[in-house]
């Protein structure tokens, strides 16, 4: 399925998750400048005030001046409340109908990564990182395509926020290699079994954010600290911003595999 | 690592969970005979009576009459009790001290089959079989290493029954494919991490057990009822002794991969 208009996504309802700072926060920005007029925009995370900052400044911007509608809804995706929020928001957010419904999957956190695998013995924390991280990530895309079913006309996009981390094994990295390996594969059955949806997994590549200062500050594992040491001393971390531009082309283009593990270094 | 007597696994301390029936059973009657005197067996599974049933044969067969000691332990290892009491059968187990001690993560559930991806929008119903599926998993491994550290003349083997699931997105089995591809990533990190534990992810192949009649009868799909309904009828199904006589050749030989999705039918 392609955009009629590959500079846009169309009139959209669109959900990111972690939307309050790093990475979903520019997904958030760069999603209000490719949507038309009579979109609606949903920006959840778990932290009130860098959310609010992010509303204000969308609702501010050329987008939000031309009528584009920024809903901030703080929730905690690991929750039933949080998900039934996000759902109650963006609802909120529907001026008119549109053509497109697109939820970024983005929240996610990396776990503790001063120990090694062998140290988890608790259930309780091993449940709790796999519920905030894939439970949650399932569970609101599944009401998101119930509240937003197929109907002629609309689009349905998933994006799921991947890491490198979802194919290939760190050391230090269990719970978050873990999370996304099987977000990923989630993501795959998702795609098979709903055809008219089109699902990506994109893995934005080691970007300059808070993740990264604890990858390279508090991993169990030296080579692992050394590794993303190295990347930032050497100014090789990316940007969100240049990292989300290349998430936006594939959407735009829309010609992926549904279903498909996209790296930013394959673009 | 190779063993030194390629046709022994030596005196060795096994744990099988999932051990009363199935694939599991198949696993505990060929290690039964293939470990030494002074070796014991920890049987673990939630069903009481079942898991009784293969402890007594154990306990009645060549190796038991020989002096193997077979250790029966009723436990849901998506329980902390059920870990702890896994953890004090298999210190009861220990008549002498071992060269080799072997976990086999072999419990698991299919999920709901009988519904889509699409369907599962309650945090509870995920949450539960990740924890059962995965965390389970791990977090006995965790306490296994823990109870039986490292030491010289200390072999130690972890084994996580697998699936092609783990790497193959299947359509109604979004349950179970996020589970095993979780599992699969978790043991390849620990094989990272832990250079003189052997860790192997064996993929025993569709097998004639409970679980294949819950797939040919209850997936979602009918695509997939069909494929499994036409191996059971073309007899294409692995007998558990069959694809568990592969397993132990693997573990004797001792030279895959550690970390390494192994499938019955690369062998």
């Amino acid at each position: 399925m392609s955009s009629a208009d590959p500079a846009s996504l169309g009139r959209a309802l669109c959900i990111i998750t972690g939307a309050s700072r790093g990475f979903g926060r520019a997904v958030a920005r760069e999603l209000s400048r490719l949507v038309t007029p009579g979109s609606g925009l949903v920006l959840a995370a778990r932290s009130g005030e860098d959310l609010r900052a992010v509303r204000e400044e969308l609702a501010a911007s050329e987008a939000g001046r031309a009528g584009l509608r920024v809903e901030s809804v703080v929730a905690d995706v690991g929750r039933t409340e949080g998900l039934e929020a996000i759902i109650r928001a963006a609802k909120d957010a529907l001026i008119e109908q549109v053509d497109h419904v697109m939820l970024v999957n983005n929240a996610a956190s990396l776990g503790d990564v001063s120990r090694f695998a062998v140290s988890f013995n608790d259930l309780a924390e091993v449940d709790s990182y796999l519920s905030l991280n894939v439970s949650s990530a399932w569970c609101l895309t599944a009401r998101v395509l119930q509240a937003f079913p197929q109907r002629p006309g609309l689009r349905r996009t998933v994006v799921n926020i991947s890491s490198l981390c979802a194919i290939k094994p760190f050391p230090s990295w269990a719970l978050y290699c873990t999370g996304k390996a099987a977000r990923d594969m989630m993501f795959q059955v998702l795609a098979l079994e709903e055809p008219d949806v089109r699902v990506l997994s994109y893995s934005p590549g080691p970007l300059d954010t808070a993740m990264q200062v604890e990858a390279r500050s508090r991993s169990a594992d030296p080579g692992i600290r050394k590794l993303f040491g190295d990347q930032f001393a050497e100014g090789k971390l990316m940007s969100c911003e240049a990292s989300c531009a290349k998430l936006m082309k594939l959407l735009l283009e829309d010609s992926y595999t549904s279903g498909a593990h996209v790296d930013v270094y394959d673009l």
